[in-house]
């Protein structure tokens, strides 16, 4: 595999290690894979911005005392340089959400400096129904 | 004002600029402002991941027809490497979302690779009410 398929291959591991995470309630592994540092952010559906380390872990802290039971579907990886976005599907129960994770290239290993979910209300698969009223 | 000074007020002006667009129809201006590749992404308030800048201009092609009256507030940047994310929150009527736009460095200019936006539902300024029943 080349360089670049190893990064791919690496931060999409990242990602899943996060949602290992958040499925098992693993609040140190959510701890270490976050960036130590105070310009994280973060959007939790139907929610307004989180920004700085303390308030996002403590987020995920009241989130991990009920962890649910996420499953990940789609994710798909773009990287540009030391930033990797991906984007994946979230399955809780019968919701469904949208999701975008931004990690950064720290000291050889992917970590997470941005978390943005939010549920998706409109049909899936019905390309001519994308857009909302809203926006 | 220092070359990263610069950098950021460059980052939040193209984030002004795809407000402007966004709020005078401006098609123009949107197809310019964003990336031109094809893997570019974009997810709209409720609805599932586009990609590729077809699907992606197609969605603004719709929304722009009957453009809102979108006031932006809090901006907030973040820049790593070649990769710029600005957090903000949009007014659209009585409506709030979340939103975040990523965008990237590309021969002197900062070009959309992302926007994801979703309705603020949770009452703001409740700290303690940061988290969702769902996330």
């Amino acid at each position: 595999m080349s360089d670049s398929g190893d990064t791919v291959q690496a931060l999409l591991e990242a990602n899943a290690e996060f949602y290992r995470a958040f499925r098992t309630g693993d609040m140190m592994a959510m701890t270490s894979l976050w960036a130590d540092e105070d310009d994280i952010l973060c959007i939790h559906p139907g929610h307004a911005t989180l920004q700085g380390r303390g308030p996002v872990l403590e987020s995920w802290f009241d989130i991990l005392a009920s962890p649910p039971n996420v499953v990940v579907a789609d994710p798909a990886a773009l990287i540009t340089g030391p930033v990797g976005i991906v984007t994946c599907t979230e399955k809780i129960g019968t919701a469904r959400l949208s999701t975008t994770n931004i990690f950064r290239m720290q000291e050889g290993a992917w970590r997470m400096i941005h978390h943005h979910g939010s549920q998706i209300f409109a049909p899936i698969d019905e390309p001519e129904n994308q857009t909302s009223a809203v926006h």
